[in-house]
Formats: structure tokens, C-alpha cells, sequence
């Protein structure tokens, strides 16, 4: 067995920067990968590449493999998703394409690069890499529990897919722009590619997951602040282990509550209705401070995306008058968002 | 990919009977897993087998791998852990040799049979099968939160190695003896070994972890029992993801709380205070209401092996007025493990 993992600085970084693979899809809700590195991370990406008549773009500059290689790229990210989860034989010619340019892959499909033999093959050819984000570092150690140094914030949500990556990007985006010393923690594939490095947390042993967690976010000066990407929801009867073991290895000061106004019931699963925001921050304390006794909520991320601007604004008022929290849509920014940063600090 | 697991009906049977392997071990406490064998699946159990001058015995008579396979063993279980965790030179001989008698081995320990170079060959030469308990099964599916039929009983601690998987043992005899259909469902490894079969909780993958406790549970008669062996605690920082995935697809009707009375702080982390039996009653029934809104605590396992006998009665007489519920150890039976049993089904 290889030593264990001790610090986040031995988990590989992703070989930068990226060619963004969009395939031939023609839907822009298969490409969420794609449109979110293009959004949060412009800088390691220097153009997409798609290979479909109708295609889509993320608005990056078009280049083949070989230009990408010329432009400085080091690999090829697939930044889309086809309807069944794998990788169709249409993607193959041109995966093997950029893999012969020298291009690594990069990918957070489920299936594994590597299993696909054409790809296999050709990376062994070229000695090029197929990196799988979805694989956790080995050797990840338990968790002890021991409180690290530095500051951190925990994105948690009513249910998955309530806005937990992008609230903490945007808020890593508003702590840096006031001058504070602050990273971004990924723990889910696209973050990860966002970020350069990560661990997904959901594919971790379990009893290994708070361990990964308190190798995500290491000690760190005391005025430093870690944004953590939260995953799945502590009422989610799937995922509550991948949620707790992330709490508690994050022990968070501060974690901020992600919710869609418009969502009732947990998605993926039946006859479960979503809990209330004040659920969620009361269990979340309850349980986050068996690490943390002194962790808080500092507000509510809405996703008011589905929204009217002055509808949103009502409903963002609404809840903070009934809450006694900052409450804001970070894609709508303004004072609502700013108060919601500035209580992260008090 | 394979096709998911649907059913624990198709989760491997471990081979039995069994050969227990006592290795060349002189310490008692290095062999629970055989002591546990001895005392709770005799009848799965031909004999033991060991190979130092002054070893332990488990009661079991003295056999050679081919006197073994002779009576019938199918497998040998190594049912002693050497300090270190790992597989001792001394005991390479000794398997193989049982290999080369007929028997598949079956080990639950962190090393991994099929990277012992030596077993390996002799495996392959022969046909014989290398067991892990500790790997799980492929393919186990999301959890799905669905309530299933049949009754369900969960051992839960206020940490880890409080007498979870001894009290779902003792439950369990105790319901057969009362003539009620029941099973008991194993976690961990030894548990594993016992009942012939089972899922190791903990080294499942988190995003698994309440769709595995779905699949060792299955869908019984309505007056069928499961009695579910524990593992960790939700006051557990290293293990808590475990213990809550677990509690998530138990979906229990029924808890019993295990607790050792001499301990104070959670094992093997650093400044974690042991939470009190209502703590540990109050979280588990807030977070397992989330699958099972009835859910309810039966009683309290105390593990009072420590005290003299009269001691062990007036703390339990204490528990049981001071909480309002049966407390009893398992171990000690009598009167008191009775009101416990029957608090069961009331």
C-alpha cells in the first residue's frame, strides 16, 4: 500500500490549460460542464472544440487538437454529457484526435476512460493521460477531527442541485474581489475541472469521506478562507452520508443555506418534500458542531432563475424579513448578495 | 458495467462450513473474529487450525486443512488479526497449503488476498477462490428512500465498538427463541462471516452507502424482523457518513442504543467527549424519521463486562428509571434483557 494521503497539496492537479470538447451535441443543457468552465475558469480554457453539424458554443474561440497544442493547451476536457451518461462512438475519432495532438483527456463521465479501448490505446501509444475526475485520490485517511486553522464556508442545500457550486464561486469571486486571501474547495467533478483540483466526494469510501473533506481544506493562515462546494442535502435519502461526511470533515464557521423557491419535493426519489430552509440550518448546526460548536448560518443562497426581477426581489425581501438572515440570488448580485458576503464576517 | 444489484438475495454466500485459522497467535484478543465464530455460528464452523506452539484455542476441534475438507469445511477463515493489520510471513505456508487441500480462503483483514503473490498463484493453480469480506459488492444502486415491508431493528452507539453487532446477535437469538421469524443482517466483517453473508458498510462508496443498507434489508413478510447490525456513530467524526447512511436506508422501526458506561471519549480522535445515551437517542430519531417517520427507541444495550455483577444490576436499575426505558446487558440476560426484547414489539 502507498503512504496515505496527508495534505491537499499532494492531490494531482488537472493538466492545464483546456481544450473544451462540446461533441456533437446540440442541446445547451447537456454542456453545463462546458458553459461552467467557460464562465468560472476562462483562464484555463483556450478554446472549444466541437465536431457536430448543429452544435452548440460556449463563446470561446473554435481550434482543432493540433491549434489547441500550438495555442499551449495540455488537455482536451470533455464539457458535455450525452442523454445516457457514456461516451458515444461518435466522440471516439476525435478523442483519439486530440490524444494524438498530445493532448491529455479529461473527463467526469461516469463510465471510465480507460475501459473505452480505442482511447486506452492510443494514450498508451502517445504516453498521454486519461484522467478520470470522478476517481478519488488514493490512500485518502480517515478523518481525526482535530480543528484546523483558517477560516471556512460550506455551501449546503435544501436537496442537490440547488445552486451549492455556484454559490460558492461566487462567493470565492466576491471574497477575493474585497482583497481577502480565499480558494475555492471543489468536491464534485465540474468544480474540480473549474478549480484545477479537488476531490469528488461522492465517490470517496465512506468511511474515508470526512477524511477527504479535512484533506480538501487544509490548515491554513488564520485569515484565510476556504469556499466549500457542498454536495447532496442532509434530507436527501440518498446522498446524507456524502453530506455529513463533507460537514463534519469541513467543520465550517460559516455555511450558507442553497434553495430553489420553486422545488417541493426531493428530486430522484419519491414522496419526499423538501424541507424548509430553517430545517436545514437547524440540523445543519446541530450536527456541524460536533467539529465546528461554533459554526452559523450566514444566509440563504435563492436560485430565483425561474423569476421576474421584481418577483425575485419581493420574494429575496420576503424571506429575509421572515428569516432575520441575508438572503440573495449571487446571478443577481447587488446589495442583497453584498450583505449576504459582508455576514459572513461578522 | 454490470447490471445493478436488485436483491440481497444476490450478494455472495461466503463458502462454509468453515476451517476458523487461528494462526500462529498466543493472545486471545487478537482472535475475536474467531471467538465470534465459535460462539455465534458453531454450526458453520468444523474446526480450527493453527500453527504456533503456544496458541489459543476457540474449543473447536484441532484439524488439519485435508482432515477439513474431509468433514466437509469449504473454506478457511482467518479469524485472527496480527498486530500490524497485515498477513504475517509465518502464515503464507499454512495457506497454501490449505489452498492446495481444497479450500477457498476467506480473510476480512485491511490486506488484500489477491496481492499476496504466493496465495495467488496457488489460488489460480488450484481454482480455489480468494475472499475479502471487506470489498463489497459491484454495482450496489443508489438509495431510493422507498418504504419496504417487514419489521426492521438498528443497533446504533454512542461511538464505535460498543457492543453493536454482539447486541444485534443477542436480539436476535432472543427473537428466534420466541418463535418470531428473523434474520440478522451483517455490516462489518466478522458480522459478515457469522451470518454467511452481508454488506461491509464502510467501505462502501458514500454515494452507495443508503442505497447498500436498502439492498441488505430487503422486503420481508409484515411480521418479519431484521435485526441490523450498527457500525460507527453519528458522534463519531471519523464515521458518522457511515452510521448515517446506514440509519437512511435501515429505515429501522425500532432502535436499541449500545453504549459502554467505562468510556468517556470517542476512541481514537483526539478531544471528542462521548455524547449521553439521550443525545444519541434524540439524533438518531431526528435523522432516521427522515425514511421512517415511526421510528422509536426500544431500550439500552449496556456493555457492563467491566463491573461486578451486583454493580452491573444497580446501574442498570439507575438507566432504566433515569431514562424511562429497558436497560439491560445483552451479555448478563435475565429479567431486564426480557423487558428490553419485549419492549420490541410493543
Amino acid at each position: 500500500m502507498n503512504a496515505p494521503l496527508k495534505k491537499f497539496a499532494d492531490v494531482a492537479v488537472l493538466p492545464q490549460p483546456y481544450l473544451l470538447f462540446l461533441g456533437d451535441i446540440a442541446e445547451p443543457s447537456y454542456a453545463k460542464t462546458a458553459f461552467g468552465l467557460a464562465d468560472w475558469a476562462p483562464e484555463r480554457c483556450v478554446g472549444e472544440f466541437s465536431i457536430g453539424e448543429n452544435g452548440i458554443t460556449v463563446g470561446l474561440p473554435q481550434m482543432s487538437p493540433v491549434d489547441a497544442v500550438a495555442a499551449g493547451a495540455r488537455s482536451l476536457v470533455i464539457g458535455v454529457a450525452n442523454p445516457g451518461g457514456i461516451l458515444p462512438e461518435s466522440w471516439i475519432g476525435a478523442l483519439v484526435e486530440a490524444i494524438e495532438a498530445g493532448l491529455d483527456i479529461v473527463s467526469g463521465l461516469h463510465v471510465r476512460l480507460s475501459g473505452i479501448s480505442p482511447l486506452a490505446k492510443a494514450a498508451k501509444r502517445t504516453g498521454r493521460r486519461l484522467v478520470d475526475v470522478r476517481t478519488p485520490p488514493t490512500n485518502i485517511p480517515v478523518g481525526t477531527g482535530r480543528k484546523r486553522s483558517g477560516k471556512r464556508l460550506l455551501t449546503v442545500g435544501t436537496d442537490c442541485a440547488q445552486g451549492k457550486k455556484y454559490t460558492a464561486l461566487a462567493l470565492h469571486r466576491a471574497f477575493v474581489s474585497l482583497g481577502i486571501d480565499a480558494d475555492f474547495r471543489a468536491s464534485g467533478q465540474t468544480g474540480i475541472m473549474i478549480a484545477g483540483r479537488g476531490i469528488p466526494m461522492d465517490a470517496v469510501i465512506s468511511d474515508f469521506e470526512s477524511g477527504a473533506a479535512e484533506i480538501l481544506s487544509p490548515d491554513a493562515p488564520a485569515d484565510h478562507w476556504d469556499l466549500i462546494e457542498g454536495q447532496g442535502s442532509l434530507f436527501n435519502p440518498s446522498y446524507a452520508a456524502v453530506s455529513l461526511g463533507l460537514l463534519h470533515g469541513s467543520q465550517p464557521d460559516v455555511f450558507v443555506v442553497c434553495h430553489d423557491p420553486t422545488r417541493h419535493a426531493i428530486l430522484g426519489v419519491e414522496g419526499f418534500t423538501l424541507p424548509s430552509v430553517e430545517e436545514v440550518i437547524d440540523m445543519t448546526i446541530r450536527l456541524g458542531s460536533l467539529t465546528n460548536p461554533a459554526i452559523r448560518c450566514a444566509g440563504v443562497s435563492l436560485n430565483t432563475s425561474s423569476m421576474e426581477a421584481d418577483e425575485a426581489s419581493d420574494l429575496i425581501s420576503l424571506e429575509e424579513r421572515r428569516l432575520g438572515l441575508p438572503v440573495a440570488d449571487p446571478i443577481r448580485g447587488g446589495e442583497a448578495f453584498s450583505a449576504l458576503v459582508m455576514n459572513c464576517f461578522v
